[in-house]
């Protein structure tokens, strides 16, 4: 059942012995959210932990250092994030009943016993400055800090298409809260690792045109990884790259791994990315999509070409 | 003599054949405020132009094509987002009075007759949507686009630590005002010349480190710029590249020239690149600076190695 903001805020003041869970591969939105309701819900009293199926990246660590949850039988289980139960990983099987779901996913598939969704808001965290202030909860610089995370990190620092007036209003009142706006920004967006840099290097060596550079095509292959060192964390983002070159419409990154490649496509209006991924057994969004494809790199760049050739054919008739 | 808001806007509504100078090197935030301007003073009835000395970059197109300014002896000069009267190049002989000078940066050097100044604004343009608040003329989605234009690129699309929660309110209210954030941010940020795809990925071959890590060193040299392509539009923004690097309080960028290099320094908090440029002759900001240095590479970099390591000295002994 979906909830208004006054009914969700009313369940939470309700709860205890809260469980809240982030999504696998868990990002600056889902974390940011989770421990801004897990401030709150302590901050009332209640016993509360956030729960994951991976560990929070180093970046974050301003936001989770510090915090020791207690243990507890969980009575209320609340999903932040969460579009899809099966993004809960490991945490799924073990907490077959969700009470909650607080989310912005357009494709939320409605799997929680009830649900706060907004897909107008360009994160979670926007959506849970909302929840709060329906709360009358203070927001402290800490939480402003984790809400300022969810928001910034979502827009890409308040540069996507998903960014709207409410969203900078909600910067604008987070900063005068105390959130530490610059820092958070300065971590996120201005820091790359050395072996991100590396990793960066080799497989721009490795961009090649495809359709009279309507297709940009980056290759990371595990030696990359391997000589450069760069774990999952230092490729956040790297796939981006290639639709970013001026005349691109797709840009595709294929990351090596046993015996197959991770493909992922970034698009511009001229190509429905999710179209092009479903017909290679994968899906997504429009502008961004992905797939697997079994095979060395040439058949895998192969197939992908032949795919891709029809939506090109198509948008140049079009444009 | 310094206006205030209401004085700045009584000036403006008071004058006609009014020339608007835009700084050379003209970047979003003159242009866009320059044209902000031109559009609501043409908009009264008065005859108004833009001059800079250089040409503007064909990314600010949007705002620039299919305007027509007409010829006059202008009666009233004002500088927009120029900080120093040799900013404005060859236009600074050619008009030595400036009636009226609009701007925020903190190093102005009071050159014109008046001046609305205001360094607590993250951009000009935000101090011109004050002042044509204050003037209470219509803010068209076009004009709205200009004010936006020089925001989000005064600010590196929200993220450097001069945003503050009115900059915020400021893009709220231009997006309301129908502004086309998403995509003026895509044009902006997210879209790279194939030429500065290559001379990236060129300069970044040459990266190394000096001072266990402290400095990193960048070199753009001709070669790297004829096999490119590259021109000085594509390098905007290569010079942040190095102090992104974790654990680097000094980035350096040696971008060669005829028998010299021009020395771009960004550093964080740790070192103060205004004053390490000073002593090389140069100037600049506490975190950005910059100089020229004769000599080939090996000797540029020696000298400026040379000039650095008591700064960093200092900074380690204080970490």
């Amino acid at each position: 059942m979906e909830l208004n903001i006054v009914q969700a805020a009313q369940r939470l003041f309700c709860a205890d012995d809260i469980l809240l869970l982030a999504h696998r591969s868990p990002d600056g939105d889902t974390i940011g959210s989770c421990f801004a309701l897990y401030h709150t819900l302590h901050g009332l009293g209640k016993r509360v932990r956030v729960e994951c199926a991976d560990p929070f990246a180093h970046k974050y660590s301003y936001l989770t250092d510090g915090i020791f949850f207690p243990e507890f039988e969980p009575r209320f289980i609340a999903a932040v994030d969460v579009a899809d139960r099966r993004l809960l990983g490991e945490k799924d099987t073990l907490y077959p009943k969700i009470d909650l779901c607080i989310d912005h996913h357009p494709s939320n598939t409605g799997y929680a016993a009830e649900s706060l969704l907004d897909p107008s808001q360009a994160a979670t965290a926007q959506l849970c400055f909302s929840l709060l202030r329906e709360m009358k909860t203070p927001i402290t610089p800490q939480i402003a800090d984790c809400l300022f995370t969810g928001l910034s990190t979502d827009t890409g620092c308040f540069r996507f298409s998903n960014v709207t007036a409410q969203t900078h209003r909600v910067a604008a009142e987070l900063m005068t809260l105390g959130c530490d706006a610059a820092g958070i920004n300065q971590r996120m967006f201005e820091c790359k690792s050395r072996s991100r840099i590396l990793v960066e290097r080799l497989a721009m060596e490795s961009l090649e045109y495809a359709f009279e550079g309507r297709c940009a095509l980056l290759c990371i292959s595990q030696k990359m990884r391997e000589q450069s060192g760069a774990c999952e964390e230092d490729l956040d983002g790297v796939s981006s790259l290639p639709r970013q070159i001026e005349g691109v419409w797709v840009g595709v990154t294929l990351s090596e791994r046993e015996g197959s490649y991770k493909v992922s496509l970034r698009t511009d209006e001229h190509i429905d990315a999710s179209a092009v991924c479903g017909l290679l057994d994968g899906g997504g969004h429009k502008r961004a999509a992905g797939c697997t494809l079994k095979g060395d790199f040439p058949a895998v760049r192969a197939s992908l070409l032949e795919t891709l050739a029809p939506f090109i054919q198509a948008a140049e008739e079009l444009a």
